[in-house]
């Protein structure tokens, strides 16, 4: 049963495909999905996602830079000023990264301006491609896991290839706190020429979203053609011959000069390395030993390919679309960097830019966990290692450092989902000690760089009080992690701290304001003060980030926010119908926010109080209204894959509650779903009766029993098999009669 | 009358020298002084002083590391292992540094031990020579800021010499907490052979005494002649011919081959810097573009004789030969790294290696305030620009790391007392605002990093309870540094900030346990509960570092410790006389400890009860008891110069109330001094009918006015001008009428 589907698929797929990708093929698993992934959808509008060419979890991102900067690097609405090797993906607030850029030029080399317009840009998995019109030039981009390939076809005969050894983005001082905002400053760069077709330097830089200590980006790099004349500069002076900029603190680069170019297509490799230039070398040389520009940008599509097709659906064409790329963009990071670790030694994996897991442990990890096992255990391990050596674990991390903590300690609740989904060779013992160095010692001064903020107040009175900002998320989501140390802890045996966590799981409850009404609607999570009072009466509305009562929500997002305990949230919102009544409040007075993760959960919570037919018809709908084929077709940061993971299981059909072993069914876009789920193990979805307007599951059954719960286990799917959903254009009476599981449950 | 002293002192000094020091008398000011200092003093015991070359405040200390490895590097007890060129001097705890090392050798290479005995030791300031048997070499070095300068001279035709860069101090992994103890662990390593006489490199470490982060220590080394053969080395795995081991994670080096010695001397520059390799051979071109080593050992002592001779003084040979080995001993550290910061650029001074505040605030701080102002003020400079980067000032750095808080956020005296003292150029704006983060924001989990830990309880119920460890201590030193801020704030006009931190100054008082009596002696600070209990009873005479009541002490020395208000501790022990009964049962009973810093201004608090000839007799026997010219002459480990720093004082005569601007009328050593206190102003110390039996003052003038108070405040100083002690050898009645001044002194 199991393998019948398959060599159909198989077919079907091959037929669509001409010859440049049956190399890809390589192995009987993978089918070609790769060219359904659209790098570009995202690029614009609020999605923020990384533009150019990297492999999955690839230390080098090399894309191009525009002026202005953005987050991404990319922007459509002003030139680029260079191609950079170490990019984010989806991120907001100050940009990070950026770093060591290469820019083709012709003339007389102006360092105040060697900016180009561009046009006609492509961006594949793995490739870039983009027309300069100053000079005339072809920029085309691949890449390795940390080696940059550029090449450049000159219209003309002549021209240089500048290397910014001291690039970075640069937004972000507007906002955030401290002298810089967050903002990336720069600590220094060196820039070294090694000969006419080899260079070698480092930036270091500090700052960024997450107030992150100083990281240094070293590189060697290597023409395919010598220079007839080099030279450096530092800050905005010239140094025509000069081989070295060593570091004062200034931004440095080198020219390499082409008076008669013997080739047209000038290429550069641009090894990459955290630890030193000679790493970056080693690095080079190590992945990329040829100039077969073409054979690498078929490496990397291959390589994408694999990690794409460990799902296969099918649907319409712009359901792949959306798919894929979404796809795409949930292996962009965290970036793996093991070897590249600067602070210390270990033979555990290296993973950084957790940017951040706030975001992505509702969504990118639990799918990660379903299709990539091995990838999952080590970033977990990796983040057990960052608390063994660092003292916490991050709640988010990037250029090696932690911060900054959004709300609550995030990582609890990736490794409670670990364990009951039995994730197999992490330490159990050991996250279990590190959950509760977040939930029992205060971070104080440093409570953006990990553990949790207003502990003080929420270990003594049962809630952050408003003696801290984002004391109404922070309540909600310590609680939601504290149900997370319960699980493991009593997994692990350990039933005192189980009690005690599960206890104070409830702690919602005390920022609960039953009192308080707002749009025909009473009760609701308030912020108080440490002596028990309500905060005056405030703008209930307010919407901000940092300094806010509410951190990217209101009372009305975070008032939802539970998911570990619906069901008492039910009864706390006054039962059932009132509970209705608030959700359709919720989403009719445009209250929720598709774009941002606290509501990620809010439009499955009727599945809770047995109406998954609202439950499907909802998420159907923001899914058919907020995602597209387009360039802005993402509803809002895409935040490391977040946004487009919540689509991925979406449309398959089901969705995650983090933390827990709890799938709830949604309602499937696909037609059909192969899924790897480990070594031999997989998971098919079918999907029966589907069409655009059978939005309801009317039966399901897994592996061949029949299944009436609108929910189900991971143990049930653990092993692989199939999921068979019957659809229906009508709401049922399917999937209303056992909820799924709430903490109250246990009493 | 300034001038007069002057040209007398002067002939006399030069007639004891001769011919090869003239050279170093380079302008009038300076005096031969630098013979007198002896950097093997406190070598043995337990002074720990960094035994070696450099300059003051050098951030080159190049000197030997012996097998067993030791806090300085130097043990007399062990063979030479090499020659590195990071040191700290004076320190307790897990060894810092040590990074990379030379060594000569000869034969067949072998890896596994290259180690040698060594004789005849010779240590002055600026330079170092030991003779070597295997191979028989005598290695000499001297340095400048950023260099080290090494020269081997062989008895043999033919030999090597190693360069290890991934040499590293490894001592204190036995305690500490954490899987690493205090020990420091190698994060990697790296070395290039650029040619026959060239090598670059670096290491990078973490760890150490102060669990610091990765710091990376990056050089650049020339020899004179080139090698007949090269090779490298990773582990333990020998590469003949290599000229390259990039980083892996393991300790490499490299060494040079000499089959045919062209000269017997084979010379060895060594730039360093924690910037980059580059940065480190910038640095040794800057600095020595030449190969004449005794030039630069001229250099250097011309430099140290310049810094010692701020202070002229007059006294017995042995007198000499103690204080200006304390003063050398007192230039170490911190380490000038202005231009070396990897973390941040910045105008302002960048020092490292507060190895601790802890221990210099109460010396070493107020000695250099005195006589190089400039200097201090760079330092403090460096601690705010710490503060506006990282969020916290260090009470402990080293390696870039802020760690470990002893006790007390000390860097609030230091900038308390530079108010007091009129330094100017200073943000004292941005210093109280430092201080009100340290007082007022938990450091939480980092509490060992920076700012107070338990200062939850101590802003709650005005105590830190045993909760927290080494509660005792540190309730004791946040009150002394509360009072700092108290007076900070007021000299700014900040009335409501003073009136509360003088209010919290008294909060040592809530630790008073009245009725606790040992040794006859009844009134003691006393651990105490959160719910205000004192503890159950437990060993008072227990002693120890961390996880203790009081750090490095017991209640008998704290209970002592409350330097801002002696006379309300005077009071809380009964009045005068139950006072000096505990005073002197502190000293009969041997609770007193000269060699730790606790204790450092107790033998002077006779003065605060009217007692002054008391100080002058228990100051004087600890000098005499416990400061010598040997090896082992040092009381206790010296501490960045705290220990030496408290000789110098009561030598002089006076002695610093940390934070204050006061100074305490000791027993002068000397019987005469000349100080550099700032551009064109010098003090003079007269010490009439000075004798070793006359020990007390028994009457003095300041610039001429009769004085009648055993103590005096920097204003009537700060100008310049002269101190005469006349000396008697009985106690007398003067100096007790007007007692210090204490907070008390305010209601």
């Amino acid at each position: 049963m199991k393998k019948s589907f398959f060599p159909t698929y198989s077919r079907r797929l091959f037929s669509a495909f001409v010859v440049p990708l049956l190399c890809i093929v390589s192995h009987t698993r993978a089918q070609s999905v790769v060219h359904y992934a659209d790098p570009l959808i995202g690029s614009e509008g609020g999605g923020h996602v990384f533009v150019g060419a990297c492999l999955p979890f690839g230390m080098v991102k090399l894309g191009p830079d525009m002026v202005g900067h953005s987050n991404s690097g990319y922007r459509s609405d002003s030139p680029i000023e260079g191609l950079s090797h170490t990019h984010v993906s989806g991120t907001g607030g100050g940009a990070k990264y950026g770093n060591i850029s290469v820019m083709p030029a012709s003339g007389s080399i102006d360092l105040t301006d060697y900016t180009s317009g561009w046009n006609n840009e492509k961006n594949t998995p793995g490739y870039f491609s983009v027309q300069l019109d100053k000079p005339k030039v072809q920029a085309e981009l691949t890449a390795t896991h940390s080696v940059g390939f550029h090449r450049y076809t000159f219209e003309g005969n002549s021209g240089h290839i500048l290397i910014e050894a001291g690039h970075f983005l640069f937004t972000g001082s507007e906002y955030g706190h401290g002298p810089f905002g967050e903002a990336q400053q720069l600590v220094g760069s060196e820039i070294k020429v090694l000969s006419n077709t080899q260079a070698e330097g480092y930036v270091r830089v500090r700052g960024g979203w997450n107030y992150g200590e100083a990281y240094t980006v070293y590189f060697y790099a290597q023409l395919n053609q010598p220079a007839s004349a080099v030279g450096t500069w530092k800050g905005t002076e010239k140094h025509a011959g000069n081989r070295l900029e060593y570091d004062t603190g200034e931004k440095t680069g080198a020219w390499f000069s082409f008076s008669a170019l013997k080739q047209k297509q000038v290429m550069v490799k641009v090894g990459i390395s955290f630890v030193s230039t000679n790493k970056a070398k080693a690095n080079l040389q190590k992945e990329i030993n040829h100039w077969d520009f073409d054979k690498i940008k078929t490496k990397a599509e291959v390589t994408w390919n694999d990690a794409l097709s460990r799902i296969i659906i099918e649907g319409k064409k712009s359901l792949k679309t959306i798919f894929y790329t979404g796809l795409y963009h949930s292996m962009l990071m965290p970036v793996d960097r093991t070897g590249e670790n600067p602070l210390w030694k270990s033979d555990k994996a290296y993973y950084d830019d957790y940017y951040a897991i706030w975001d992505t442990f509702r969504t990118t990890n639990p799918l990660l966990l379903l299709i990539m096992q091995d990838r999952h255990i080590a970033m977990l391990e990796s983040l057990l290692d960052i608390y063994k050596h660092e003292g916490y674990m991050p709640d988010a991390r990037s250029g090696n450092s932690n911060g900054r903590t959004q709300g609550g300690s995030n990582c609890d609740i990736l490794f409670a989902e670990a364990f009951l989904k039995e994730l197999e060779g992490l330490d159990y013992q050991l996250a279990l000690e590190a959950m509760l160095k977040n939930a029992e010692v205060p971070p104080g001064g440093n409570e953006q760089q990990a553990g949790r903020g207003g502990l003080r107040d929420y270990n003594s009175i049962g809630y952050v009080s408003y003696d801290f900002e984002r004391s109404g998320s922070r309540t909600m989501e310590y609680a939601n992690c504290d149900y997370a140390i319960a699980t493991l802890a009593e997994g692990l045996g350990k039933k005192q701290i189980a009690e005690t966590y599960y206890s104070k799981s409830s702690n919602w409850k005390n920022l609960w304001r039953d009192d308080y009404e707002d749009r025909d609607t009473k009760g609701f999570i308030y912020p108080r003060l440490a002596n028990g009072d309500w905060i005056p009466e405030y703008d209930f509305m307010e919407y901000g980030y940092w300094p806010v009562k509410f951190y990217e929500g209101r009372s009305w997002n975070y008032s939802f926010y539970v998911p570990h305990d619906v069901r008492a949230l039910v009864d706390r919102s006054g039962g059932k119908d009132l509970f209705l009544k608030r959700l359709d409040t919720f989403f009719a007075e445009g209250l929720y926010d598709v774009g941002n993760e606290p509501d990620f959960l809010t439009p499955a919570w009727y599945s809770y109080v047995g109406e998954y037919p609202q439950t499907a018809q909802r998420t159907h709908a923001i899914m058919k209204d907020n995602f597209t084929t387009m360039r802005d077709g993402l509803p809002g940061n895409d935040d490391s894959g977040a946004m487009s993971s919540w689509y991925i299981f979406h449309a398959m059909g089901f969705y995650p509650v983090a933390g827990q072993d709890v799938y709830l069914v949604t309602s499937p876009l696909i037609t059909h779903a192969v899924m790897d789920i480990g070594p031999d193990k997989k998971l098919e979805i079918e999907v029966k009766n589907a069409s655009a307007k059978n939005m309801y599951v009317t039966s399901m059954t897994i592996n061949g029993e029949v299944w009436e719960k609108a929910w189900f286990q991971h143990k049930d799917i653990a092993q692989g098999g199939k999921i068979t959903f019957t659809m229906g254009s009508k709401p049922s009476d399917w999937g209303k009669s056992i909820v799924p599981p709430s903490n109250s449950d246990r009493q």
